[in-house]
């Protein structure tokens, strides 16, 4: 067990809060949501209540299909970050708090690329102070978080914390930070099949995945600009595996093509169907379908747990910046410049184990088992 | 490239033949199996019809369904080895070959266990020429193939090789050797499902595979033992890869059943489909299934072929015995008696390059990437 | 709708009540199948348990993977049909009831077919004294529902009334009747695509269905007996609606199989795949799979129900015998000798509509619709 | 067989012959599509060369993602219809023709709706000859037709032949007309399943329906304002089916979605997906998947076939007008003003099995079968 091998935070000393354009207290809002069990629920229905939003940072630009009224809308956007900032350091005090964590689980933001007020922190100030729009509500959330020296993961999509000006801040306060876009569902699959074809020089000339569900996150990315966002970190995993520059007659062709579709039946119960076109000895083809029925939030809520445990372990142990070794938990891990992320969920997860495993001084894992031929 | 890092045998240098119960050449066979494109054949038809199999040993009671006129009648069982042997031998000369290397892609037997004739080599030589009904075909195959000092790989799920007194055999004329069962289709995707499932700590309630194929495989495994065999390999994936000994909450009651459909309809293009019942976060459940319309012998082929290439590799190696880093191309790897097989294909892959990294001295892959952290 | 067409029974008319060999209330039964909501269960909670189950007829060598406590075990086959026949007066009594109809929703008997014994009602009858091994206990029902003039139809694929001896019973009584084997999940689906199919003269080279289930139907099911019996019912509805001898070209080499898989990680969530081979024009090779993630007992109960509301209908209005026109509800539609089913559900329910239309003397329905043409 | 039953013209008396904006003969347009097999090309090749396309009319403005150099480019769209003409008879007279019938197999247009110029005869020749942006290439094609006493299909989704002007044109002329959109892969399954559910009064919450395809088609209907056209034929046949306003508790919140999916390595082996969210007693919930791997070409080729012997036998039966009894053929039937279509593919095939036998006098099918309880 991980938790016999490195000293996590106990589960018992963990207190949650957040923000929310909604009011509703998390036991309401898990009413809605229709994904627990009314039984359930009501067993932890008090603790639940406890759990109300504080006011959100919230632009209708970045999020165009919902809109709720419990957000800050006054001043500046430094004026915002210092009412996080608030917000933060209320909560540390209020829950007696000897760490925080972090982690964006809000909506995906609408496509938007790094400019010149995301390149320096100075810039990325003055940008709050005169509210520049090339500026994400979720960026607001990770400058308060790194400015409380609170370790930072991004769930969602969103350039948020991909900026040279927050990567520089979170190097310089020695502050660990990981993301983007929790790996949960049909890239979860393709990051398992994907390695294992390769492995097999099994060529693919398409690949066709098509998603539908029924909750908030369907809504949101029901919108275009939305939907780009996620559609950029789903299609990035197969090049990084597949590597078509080294076998260029096996996937330089492939046709790569991602769909999400809002489909209110379903409601959080997500479906993702895939079609893979593959090609085997002699160019002959041959044809997988997955089809996963799976629930959203369900696969997402232990991703959201480990990684509060991982980043305040990272913190302890004094790594600082992008934990590469989390990109286990991230469709579009975040590098440092010039490098590419690692999707194959297998080397991800023997990263993450050798490093805890180095972190502790044993030796690493090779599975060389030489002993077979003494 | 592999072939580039370590010294392989050249293509252009390999020479093939076998045994078969069926008098037909390579192209006859070919052209009635119906797997590759007419137009293709033809252009390799005088290659093809060049390879006249040798007359085989066989016996109607270790694999039911099927019967052929080009088989060996004559003597003990002993006697068919020895004229195996002969089969080599004369092979070797005319064709002028440096080294040879044999794989078995006979039909499956009926499932048997290892019996005292199995346990040295004395007794096994014994019940050779006792036509011990213990022995079955494929094992006077392997013996033949060890005593010319030939390397052995075993493609189907038969007892065949994996009994003490040809593994000591093997051992003791320093013969690289290794099986069981080729892992192509339906196996093949459940060694990358199942440890994806176990990287995400999601549970597994069941597990249900079917597959039709109508091909001479399929008619043989149409017969109960044969099948049993069969089943037997196709089942044992699954334990050790999810140790339910280590994670009783998540894998201890998981249902595990596997089909053949003999299905004449579609020949050699095999399809396997995948019900898999699994729970995450507070016991939800959620479904995978998998369709994998396949083609046999596309996907078996190239696995013989790397097999002939690494076992010749091994033995110029020096690596005696069991090659447990060839697991990687099988659904029941071979191994030292009191340890396990490794199932996950990507802890297989891993061994597989680092034994050839090994052979060439260079550092191990241990995936840690600690530069990040400077 | 119907019931306003037709003078059917009233819902809040109807008393239930039956056999079981587990001394289980509806209540208890329902809980432990976990088909039903609890919350929804506990609704209806003093409703069910006020349904006891009378001691069935039960014979193991009939059934083999279920045992009970709650069966009669005194005296012949007679005795037992006179006891059976008590039973039906008695609830009749106690419960004031205007008409009766009795529906067999047991088990799958294991397979046989009709012999001496099932020839005459007196053959029958002294088979009854006789204990004769060959007189199933679903026949001893069906005997007891006849002879206290109670219309009997048989959800099970078991021979039961479809006996010479039963039939002329029952029509010398007056009684309709009808059976066998509920047409709900993937037979339902079968009898749907292949009509269309056919209509646009598409081949069809091979169907293979498969099925998972984990209720006692499954547990049943799983003894070969009871599936041959199964297996027969299922295997016939495809030659009658493609009439292979009509088109050869199309269906006459049409490879079927179906299987049926004890799955208990499922229980009464049954889950079908169906995989058809097709063809059109010039022969070119098509597919069609279909998985039904459906539920037995919720697809089965309205059936039951219709069942009960048509056959006292059909006794009010006369129609005595085979009810031909009930061929919608199953999967084996019982025929007059020499004629065959219909299986075609859109021809099966054209003749239900019809049939209602006749009863009311209305214009029958063609859809000619030459109106357009004047 | 329907031509023993009806006088309908003899295969070797067919010629065939038409337009395309490219000006491949009939041989490269089918090497290009890859649809059919090379050996068997080559065995028609000589037919195949010999059918060389007339320059077509097009406009890019309703076809937005090809282009191609064998196209009419003078005068007003009145020029264009008279070359269509002169095309027409000049083909009837080459080939000695008795009859002839036209059938559009183009591309889908985009989306447009009924207006001013084609509300009579009158306007829609005035606009012919003012060029009127609101007439359709595929407009022009149903006008020449119809002027030349040619009975027209159309196989495509467009708005073409389906207003008051041409429709009026065809019944003063007594000429048949029929369409929209040839009913072939997944709209046939839907129109064989969607009743089938109805059928048994299971609910249905949702239906999602995807395809993907690689073919000119597919490029096509890329354009959203193509996939316009496209969608409403295809979204339109489940209300008429399911009946909504007979039963809300039903189908009244159905949610329907159709997409299609730009996919290039499957060619014109198009794969349609669908999921089924149906719920049936006390509304539990159940689902049907369904993918059918077909073939665009090889389902629609047999029915242009179909619709050329009908509808000159129909014209000889001096059926005028709209053929409602065709409606078999297509996902969105043309209907007289008022009336609605009928999408039942079981109903439809009654009407033209009926049709057929009132027209030689046979008394028409309703199913009852009353024989049985005389």
């Amino acid at each position: 067990m991980i938790k016999d091998f490195v000293p996590l935070a106990q589960m018992d000393d963990l207190v949650f809060g957040g923000w929310d354009i909604y009011p509703d207290t998390a036991y309401e809002a898990a009413v809605k949501a229709k994904v627990l069990d009314p039984v359930l629920l009501e067993k932890v229905k008090d603790a639940l209540l406890a759990v109300r939003p504080m006011p959100a940072v919230f632009e209708q630009e970045y999020v165009k299909r919902i809109q709720g009224p419990n957000v800050k809308t006054k001043g500046s956007k430094m004026d915002k970050a210092e009412a996080l900032i608030e917000d933060i350091e209320s909560f540390r005090k209020t829950n007696n708090c000897a760490r925080l964590v972090m982690i964006w689980c809000g909506s995906t933001e609408v496509f938007h690329t790094s400019s010149a007020v995301h390149q320096t922190l100075e810039q990325f100030e003055q940008g709050l102070r005169s509210s520049d729009p090339d500026i994400a509500p979720s960026q607001i959330y990770a400058y308060a978080s790194l400015k409380c020296g609170v370790p930072f993961a991004n769930g969602a999509p969103n350039l948020t914390q991909d900026i040279p000006a927050l990567l520089s801040l979170a190097r310089d306060r020695e502050i660990p930070i990981c993301g983007k876009d929790f790996k949960t569902g049909q890239t979860f699959m393709k990051t398992l099949i994907a390695p294992g074809l390769k492995a097999r020089m099994l060529g693919v000339e398409g690949w066709f995945s098509t998603n539908i569900l029924g909750n908030r996150d369907g809504e949101v990315l029901d919108d275009p600009g939305s939907f780009k966002t996620k559609e950029e970190t789903k299609l990035s995993v197969l090049d990084q595996i597949l590597q078509p520059h080294l076998y260029p007659d096996l996937y330089k062709d492939l046709f790569h093509a991602v769909r999400i579709n809002y489909y209110p039946p379903r409601g959080g119960a997500k479906e993702g169907w895939d079609n893979i076109d593959i090609f085997g000895w002699l160019g002959y083809p041959m044809q997988i379908k997955i089809d996963f029925l799976c629930r959203d939030s369900i696969l997402a809520a232990p991703l959201v747990l480990d990684l509060v445990l991982f980043l305040d372990l990272a913190q302890r142990a004094g790594m600082k910046g992008i934990q590469e070794w989390l990109s286990f938990y991230f469709k579009a891990p975040i590098t440092a410049q010039g490098l590419y992320p690692e999707h194959d969920i297998f080397i991800q997860l023997m990263k993450l184990k050798n490093t805890l495993r180095w972190m502790r001084g044993e030796e690493l894992i090779t599975h060389l088992g030489l002993e077979y031929y003494d």
